[in-house]
């Protein structure tokens, strides 16, 4: 089934331990589309870069099956881009700078014959563009937001707007207590379900991530890695990993939605495993599914 | 078959957000023993107490089939006592003080029909008190030990010695990555693994546990509590379902120590639903039972 991914496409300045990545391709959108393209077809991207985002990306997106058709290519300005700098433990990190570029002024339009896309992704932007995203679709079947520490600080209301239009909101621990000022995971849950989406999905790193609903509860373990290259983009491919399950199965129950987090997850410990989004850039689908059964060995008991 | 169960045995003074309780029943090898009950039968306990110890604590402690014959009951003197009061997090705590009454001069005696116990876990205490018990069992199918923060920091050259002789440590994340100097947990466990235990178990709060062994991983999950009382001893009863767990079943493979875990975290969880021990005073096998199989149903996917 189709999935309509919005979000951030851009080049972006690494700098980790492990080594710096200039112009590195990254963005929500990117990652979202990519990690997803694993799991189903039909995957549409709307997002905008500027003259200078290199063709050798397009052809790889091109090649990930994704469709760009969303994808404004503005023949002058910069492409997005961000600068980070993460620090020893790879659990925080420092913005070295951030520059819109042609995102300033970028309002998602979506194309005519996407506007009925069944599954919906509103990648981490701004909320308020993200509102303008559910007012052009129509009737999907199923809407996942994506969002980060920065909307919650700086347009929790937007941000709250839109949480009453979704149906599944997926975050982080530390962002889950910003949203909700509550330190207890699961009473955070709870508030967040109030505002509005029927599934809230908590991601909590190398902690694993949980799921809950008004009455089901799921805990997914986290992938034993020794050490990670570049988090960057890890919660977008997770929840494009999360949104192509359920495409591809077409089942939006919420016990299916448990296998998703678990394809969000899988997806998730592939991409920190590499800068950039060289850790999903070539996975083999037997790849993929050893790494999912390796979440049931070591769950099971 | 029998567990031998070496720690303290005291009258705490907790404090926390939901209140206060004065010479409330505590002590590791009280919560181990406790603990362990509800799982087999046999559960011998080895400790001190003073002559303030009420004789309704002995009484509670002989209901659950514990067996007293190691506890020494001191004429003079008083109960080992710790006071603490604990944060609005629950994640950090300040020792108010530390009484050590007649467990100063402790030295654990193992009783003669005692020392060809089967099961043996080395309770919270002194790693050289720890040794002590070593030097006196015969043969023993399976030791278990669990430690804290306070031996890392002041003991740990005695605590190196102890872990020579171990099948199993049990520690939480912050001492885990104390004793190895090392934040990644996976990197960690394998560290500890070559400091001589066969299997290590971390403990991670609200987050879960995990076992690992030198060929295998399991990650459980934490029981989805919306708040916790009092998390005194929730680690000792977690050993102590652990060790009870492996007795009652005779099998000390590590795909049974999964079930273990399982088990361990389930009494922990009722542990910390009340003050000092009375979370798991009085459980029915049926509770228990009921507890475990949500730990499946959360976990599954």
């Amino acid at each position: 089934m189709s999935v309509l991914i919005v979000g951030s496409v851009a080049l972006d300045y690494l700098e980790t331990p492990f080594g710096k990545m200039e112009q590195a391709l990254g963005g929500s959108a990117t990652f979202c589309s990519v990690s997803a393209s694993y799991l189903t077809e039909d995957v549409r991207c709307v997002g905008i870069v500027g003259s200078d985002f290199p063709e050798e990306h397009i052809r790889f997106l091109t090649s990930r099956k994704i469709d760009l058709l969303g994808l404004v290519r503005e023949a002058e300005g910069k492409t997005f881009s961000w600068g980070g700098r993460y620090h020893d433990d790879m659990n925080t990190r420092d913005t070295l700078y951030t520059e819109l570029g042609v995102f300033e002024h970028f309002h998602p339009v979506i194309p005519e014959e996407w506007k009925k896309s069944e599954f919906v992704l509103l990648g981490n932007i701004h909320p308020s563009l993200q509102m303008e995203v559910l007012e052009q679709i129509e009737e999907p079947r199923l809407v996942v937001c994506d969002t980060m520490n920065l909307w919650i600080n700086i347009s929790k209301k937007e941000l709250k707007a839109v949480l009453k239009k979704v149906d599944v909101l997926i975050l982080n621990d530390e962002e889950a207590r910003m949203l909700t000022d509550e330190r207890n995971l699961i009473v955070a849950g709870q508030k967040m379900l109030r505002m509005g989406p029927k599934v809230v999905v908590i991601k909590k790193g190398e902690h694993g991530a949980v799921l809950m609903s008004k009455d089901s509860y799921f805990s997914a373990p986290a992938f034993p890695l020794e050490g990670i290259k570049d988090p960057t983009g890890a919660g977008d491919t997770f929840a494009g990993g999360f949104i192509g399950w359920l495409a591809r199965t077409g089942d939006v129950s919420v016990a299916n939605m448990r296998k998703a987090v678990v394809y969000g997850s899988a997806l998730a410990s592939f991409c920190v495993e590499e800068f950039s989004i060289d850790g999903i850039r070539a996975l083999t689908p037997e790849q993929l599914a050893e790494r999912f059964a390796t979440f049931r060995t070591i769950s099971s008991f």
